[in-house]
């Protein structure tokens, strides 16, 4: 049932001010009315490949098998950078070579991946310098999406080839973990580089500078407007203010330094 | 027809910065890829649960009969709130029991309610603390949706028992009625919570401090610019400004007292 | 295959605030659940007639063939002025007739036009006077989107009087061309109304002031942070940041003048 529908999931920093994403939509939809698409997010900050990975890294896992992401943050379109379509458990990738995809791929590992050379596939053979999510990426989406096999779209790489984007990764410290803020949501939620299997089954709490915050299962655990901090729902350990915005109270950044103190 | 492609509707205050709204839409795909998501909005201003009752109220009339309409702002989540599923005359209502759905239920009266016990028709029964949204509400709606019958989701439990909101309600005085702004659209549209009925085949003018606004049929009775008074497509007394923002302009908030003068 | 699933194109300055933009959708799919909807845009700013009628023009042909587009930014709603549909080559238009349409026909001529007197189409006779999204252009587009012939929706009326807006249009001068910004996009990119054309195959540049920019290919020929010209996707000269938002650093407004010089 799920083959005759395939969903196409898109991902950008387009934003909803301007056309762009509609533009998409629209050619997908002249390539093959059937199928379906859906937004993640065209809200990611502009050009921010981190956020863009986290949220792609977040989302995934929650869309059929077999869809077909496409997600276009992309600082260097025009510029030598691939394009590329990646193959994985879920499903596929489809977008440029920067980083985009290394969250999810760390997860489920590439099986085959190719650079997006065959121009058949694109929207024309005359690509704009500025606009391949039109022009290449969702025309190739929505091919793949509509059954063109993978190895059609252009020559085979090295699934070790793609870019990695150099994120700073949590570690081991003799307390706990050190890890740091790799993402701030739209309630203003910090999210930590620091997986919740590294506190399963533990008693253990979030210090920032001088403050201690004891790790909680929900937010009513606290009075409204304290901060506390939990397991979120993606799978990270998260600081978070019941009722409130963590960002604005507590003044953290992307980046900012945390420390998970285990007491075992 | 409209049972071959039944509607999920979504609202919540997830907004469109994160991956949240895109990772209920991949869990309802998954579920059922025949089902139509359609957005009615996913702004609503964080925890503010009588703007999403009021979005709610406003929205659900214009869809399809049999439509499922999945809520989701709940600042109680994680508590000891419960999720229900509700049918009406027009369709169904899932998400927590927190009186987001007491608007469009004072219209349209709760026909069975139940509360979610039953986690097979969860998408895990390990659900995340902070996101019922994805865990349990968006797999419910997609499951009651694909023709699961709602008796089937839970405990029966009594509609008079659902949750009510607090809110101000209008009241007849001698010159005409007593109320207040219960909304503010993007547009700076002041949304009274005085019904058109009150003043229908009326003279009438709604008194602010020392302003005295009357009630017109259409913006371009007054120069742009300028504020009137009319009923808003959404059926209640509205305030507004030609090709203007009448919030910026007056300085009103949700909440700040109105009055309509009814000449007879 | 195409017109098995009609496409409804969506533009307004709705904004997704609110429920509008979802009451819209529920009207289309209470009509015609097999339809499908696309949001071109609906954070057009608020009542700019201007920049509706740019993204409309952008978007349009990259939809499918045959697509409605319903584009509703109409400060002049509950006034005299008329609803119309209109036929082009590339589908039908459906909204006020207050120039939104002006530059999508400027390049595919309009073939029919009726003006929307025919109220069996709409969703009531009784129709607000500030909401004809809702209760005219979103179901007369849903009825021509599925299959109601353009004549049946009202009185036929002469293409030749829809209402154009008065836009500058750019010129050429002794050394090149004359024109201003028409347009800055979500990334802050500022569009002029300069054509590709007038410099294809040309070595040009564009004039700021002072500033002097290279018509270049693509962003990363400069710096990060350096101000270019190029050919944008949308095929008009167009004024850009490399990885930098260009109406903030350059400070330029829609209308700004600017000077294309070609230098052969």
């Amino acid at each position: 049932m799920i083959s005759d529908i395939p969903v196409v999931a898109l991902l950008s920093d387009f934003g909803w001010q301007d056309a762009y994403v509609g533009i998409m939509k629209g050619v997908i939809a002249s390539i093959n009315p059937r199928l379906t698409a859906i937004d993640v997010t065209h809200q990611i900050p502009a050009q921010n490949l981190a956020a863009a990975r986290f949220c792609l890294m977040q989302a995934v896992p929650y869309f059929p098998k077999g869809t077909t992401f496409v997600a276009v943050v992309d600082p260097g379109v025009g510029s030598q950078r691939r394009g590329i379509a990646v193959q994985f458990q879920g499903g596929y990738l489809v977008g440029p070579d920067n980083g985009l995809f290394g969250g999810i791929l760390s997860q489920y590992p590439a099986i085959t991946a190719v650079s997006l050379s065959n121009y058949s596939y694109w929207r024309t053979s005359e690509v704009s310098s500025t606009f391949h999510g039109r022009d290449i990426f969702a025309p190739v989406g929505a091919h793949l999406a509509s059954g063109v096999p993978l190895y059609c779209l252009g020559e085979p790489i090295e699934p070790d080839s793609l870019v990695q984007l150099p994120l700073p990764a949590a570690r081991a410290v003799r307390e706990g973990m050190a890890g740091c803020i790799q993402y701030i949501d739209g309630f203003g939620n910090l999210i930590t580089n620091i997986p919740a299997a590294a506190v399963a089954g533990k008693n253990w709490s979030i210090i920032l500078g001088e403050m201690r915050l004891a790790g909680c299962q929900t937010y009513s655990e606290v009075a409204v407007g304290e901060a506390l901090a939990l397991v979120g729902s993606h799978g990270w350990l998260e600081i978070a203010v019941n009722q409130g915005d963590a960002q604005t109270q507590l003044q953290l950044e992307v980046g900012s330094q945390v420390a998970v103190l285990i007491d075992g």
